[in-house]
C-alpha cells in the first residue's frame, strides 16, 4: 500500500527494493552501531521527488532515514526497521558558482572536494575539509556539521552554510538563509537544520560560502618523546596567539599503523608527532611554532621544503583511518576538550586503554582540542567488543569531566545520544524535544537519532 | 496582584515603577517605532532574579520585554502595553577570561568594548564591533546577532558565541553550547537563541570566543566621483580575492554631515569615500586594494601613515550616526544585497530619495553588501514622516528585488516584521511560528517583535 502510493508519486526508476542493495545501504561507517531492516530505498534526482516521497511516507507513518555517502561515524544514516531510506547521493549537481558573491549553490549529493575543484578557477575554495572530503557529500557534511583539518583556523561547516532548501516532515519545501554576505532577518533556521542529522528535515539544496584560496601553507612536523610534551606544545602555541591553519597530532599507535600500511619513513619510535601549518605568507609565523615545539620538548622538527613535501605529510595524516582499519574493528571516538586539558585527555585515554586491555590510538585536531581516540577491537570476539565499549564510555565520561563534549565533529547519531543527554542539562534536552516535536510531530524523520524516539522512552 | 507577587519573588531594590524611569526605558533608538506603556521595570543583578521575574510574569500572563542598553535600531526593545521591562544592564560582570581556551564568560550587561579591553592583556579581543561598541551591551549584541565594521573579514556575532545561559518563557534556566573550540552535539540551540531578539528566551550569561588581536591594520581612504564608481571598486576588490579587514563606504550626505558635525578636512565634494584596511601584515595586500580603487575611478587615494591616522579615519566613520541626527529624525535602514548588486542598490536608494523628496544618506559595510540608507525626516511633520516611510518601504522592496535581505545586522524588531514575512517563504514563516510556539506557547516573550503576536494576526 505504502509502496504502491510511493510508486504512484515519484519517478519509478528511483525506487529500489532489491534486498542486496537495501542491505548495502543499511548503515554508515560506525561499525558497531545497530541498524534495522529498511523497506525501500529512494534515490531522487530532484527536490520534487524528495518532497513527494516524504509526503507519502508521512501519510503512512513510515520512518524516513536520509542518507548521503554513508561515510558518517555515528550511525546517523543507519536504517531503522521498516524505514524508507532516502538517499540524496544522486542529486549531485553544482548548480552555480558565483565568484563575486563568493558562493556556490549545490545539491546535497555533491562530494565535498568537488566544490573546491569547481571554485578553484576563481581562486576560491569551500574550506571545511573532513577527512572524508573526497568521498563524503556536502549534504551529509551539513547534516552533521562536519569539521576537518583546516577548522582550527577556519571553523567548521556551519560557518560556510549561507542558505538551505529543506523538505520538512510533511513534505513541504522550505527555503531559509540567504545569498548575501550578511543577514540577520528572523531566526537562524539555517543553523538549526545544520547539524540536526536529518531529524528535522531533508536538505535538498545548499548555498555555501566560498573563500579565497589561502596563500601556500608552510608546514612542519615535530616529533615528541611523550604525548604530554606534544600536548604542552599545543597549549603553548595557542597561548602564544599563533593561528596555525592546521595543527594535528598523530600518536605512536597511528604512526606505526600508517607506516605498516604505507611505509613513508615516519618515526615509529616517537610517542607523538605534531603537524602544523601556517598560511599567512609570513615565514616568522611558522618559525614561532617551530620554536614553541622545541621549547616544549620536541626531539626533532622537520620543515617541508616545498608544497609536495607538505602534501606528503598531510597524506600520512589522511591515511590514519584506512591504516587503523587493518588492525581490527575500530570504534571511532570524537571528543573535544578545552584546549588546555588536552594533555589530561591524552593521559586519560591511555589509562582507559590500559584498564580495559584494548589498543587505543589517538589522532587529534589538536589545535581545536578535538581528539579521535580510535579503539581497536576484534569485532568477532564479544569480550573484546565489550572491553572496547567500556573504554568508549570511559572516554566519554572523561571528556565531560574535563568540561568537554561528546562530539567534536562527527555528530551524535545513534552512538552518542545517551551521552548527549548526559552532556546537556535537563531543560536543554526538553528544548531539544520541543523543537523536534514542533517540526516533526509524528516523529518520522530519522527516528532515534540524536534523541531517543518517543516509543523508546516510554 | 502581579506586582505583589513580583515583589515577593525578587529583590525589591531591582523593581522600578517610577513613571519617569519607565518612560525613559520604553524604547530603543528606532525613532519612529511605536512603543507601549510598561507596567514595571525589573533590573535584576543575577540569573535567579531573572528566572523568578519571568516565572511570575508567566503566571500572570504579563508580557516580558528584555532590554540591554536600548541602542537597538529596530524597536526590538520597545515596551508593549502592560509589559514587564526586563533590563539585564545591571548584570555587567566579566566573570572569566580564559586566554588558553580563548574565551570569556560574561554577563549580558557588559558593554561590548569592555570585553576586548579586558582581553587585550592576553593579546586577545572580542572581534564583532557594532558602531555602538562603546555603549551597546553584549546581551543585546547576541540577541540581535549584531554586525560591525570588522565583519567583512571576521563575520558577525554568531561566529563568536560559544555558549549561553538562557531563561526560558516559563522561568526555567537552560545552558546550551560549550567551552570547547569545536562541538556539534545536538541541535545548535546557541545559534537559535542568537538573533532571536528576546522572543525565545532571556540571555543571562554568554561564553564568547576571543581571537588574537590582528596585526596592525594598514588603512586607506579613496575618494570617488560617483557612488557607482565606488560600488565598482568594491566589486573589483571582492572579485580579486582580496580580504580587507574593513571596507566601508561613506556617501556625500554623510561626508557633509560629519564634516559639519566635526570638521576634519573630509572632501565634501566627493560623491563617496571608501575606507579600506588590511591586517595581514603584508604591505602588498593594501597596495592591491589601492590599485583596484584607482582602476575603478578613484580620484584620490590617501594612505594613513600610522595607527593614529588610521584611527582618525575610522573615527570619521563612527561619527556618521551622531552627525546625521543633527539633520533631523533618522529612519535607519539596514539592507544587505549580494555584493555585485551594490551599485544598483546605491542607484535605487538615490531614486527613492528623489521620488519621495527626502534626503537619504548611505553608509555601508560595503564589503559585505550591507547598506544603511539613513532617511532624514522632520519628525514633527506628518507628511515628511510619510514620505520617509514610503522611501523606507521602497528601499526594502529594492533589497528583496536584488536578492537581498531586509536586515543585514540590526534585526527585525518591530520595524521590519512585515518585511521578514515578505522575504521568507510561507513555509519558512510557519516554521518560525512553530519554533516560537514550541518555546513560548503563551507568547509572553517580547510579543509582536520579529513575528506579529497571535492576537494581531487573528
Amino acid at each position: 500500500m505504502f509502496l504502491d502510493d510511493l510508486r504512484a508519486a515519484v519517478d519509478a526508476s528511483v525506487i529500489v527494493t532489491d534486498p542486496d542493495v537495501l542491505a548495502a545501504h543499511s548503515r554508515d561507517e560506525a561499525d558497531l552501531c545497530e541498524s534495522g531492516q529498511p523497506l525501500v530505498l529512494v534515490r531522487p534526482k530532484n527536490t520534487a521527488d524528495v518532497s513527494m516521497a516524504v509526503k507519502v511516507a508521512a501519510e503512512h507513518g513510515v520512518p524516513v532515514v536520509p542518507q548521503g555517502a554513508r561515510t558518517g561515524l555515528a550511525g546517523g544514516a543507519n536504517a531503522v526497521d521498516g524505514c524508507m531510506l532516502l538517499s540524496t547521493a544522486a542529486m549531485n549537481e553544482i548548480r552555480e558558482i558565483d565568484p563575486v558573491n563568493r558562493l556556490a549553490v549545490v545539491q546535497p549529493g555533491v562530494v565535498n572536494a568537488e566544490i573546491s575543484r569547481a571554485a578553484a578557477k576563481h581562486g576560491l575554495r569551500y574550506a571545511p575539509d573532513p577527512g572524508s572530503f573526497e568521498s563524503s557529500t556536502i549534504g551529509g557534511n551539513v547534516a552533521t556539521n562536519a569539521g576537518g583539518m583546516c577548522c582550527v583556523k577556519y571553523g567548521v561547516t556551519d560557518g560556510y552554510v549561507l542558505g538551505l532548501q529543506v523538505v520538512l516532515a510533511n513534505g513541504e519545501v522550505m527555503r531559509c538563509g540567504r545569498r548575501t554576505a550578511k543577514g540577520v532577518a528572523g531566526y537562524d533556521l539555517t543553523r538549526l537544520f545544520t547539524g540536526s542529522e536529518g531529524t528535522l528535515g531533508v536538505i535538498t539544496e545548499i548555498t555555501v560560502r566560498l573563500t579565497p584560496i589561502p596563500r601556500q601553507a608552510l608546514t612542519l612536523a615535530a616529533v615528541f618523546p611523550s604525548t604530554t610534551a606534544a600536548g604542552r606544545a599545543v597549549t603553548a602555541i595557542t597561548a602564544a596567539g599563533a593561528q596555525p591553519s592546521l595543527l594535528e597530532l598523530i600518536d605512536q599507535v597511528h604512526l606505526k599503523a600508517i607506516e605498516d600500511h604505507r611505509p613513508m619513513g615516519l618515526d615509529t619510535e616517537a610517542a607523538a608527532m605534531l603537524l602544523a601549518a601556517c598560511d599567512t605568507g609570513i615565514e616568522s609565523d611558522l618559525a614561532e611554532i617551530e620554536r614553541l615545539c622545541e621549547e616544549s620538548g620536541a626531539t626533532e622538527v622537520y620543515r617541508a621544503t616545498d608544497a609536495a613535501e607538505a602534501e606528503a605529510l598531510l597524506a600520512a595524516r589522511r591515511l590514519a583511518y584506512p591504516a587503523m582499519e587493518k588492525l581490527g574493528t575500530i570504534i571511532v571516538d570524537d571528543i573535544a576538550v578545552p584546549r588546555d586539558r588536552l594533555a589530561e585527555a591524552l593521559d586519560g585515554v591511555a589509562a582507559a586503554s590500559r584498564r580495559n586491555g584494548v589498543t587505543i590510538g589517538v589522532i587529534a585536531h589538536a589545535g581545536d582540542g578535538n581528539l579521535h581516540p580510535n579503539i581497536v577491537v576484534d569485532g568477532q570476539d564479544p569480550s573484546s567488543v565489550v572491553a572496547g565499549r567500556t573504554a568508549f564510555d570511559e572516554i566519554m565520561e572523561l571528556a565531560l569531566a574535563l568540561g568537554g563534549t561528546c562530539s567534536g565533529e562527527h555528530g551524535v547519531g545513534l552512538l552518542k545520544r545517551d551521552w548527549l543527554a548526559e552532556e546537556a542539562d535537563a531543560v536543554n534536552m526538553r528544548v531539544h524535544r520541543a523543537v523536534k516535536d514542533a517540526l516533526d510531530p509524528a516523529g518520522i524523520l530519522n527516528p532515534g537519532k540524536v534523541l531517543r524516539a518517543r516509543r523508546e522512552i516510554v
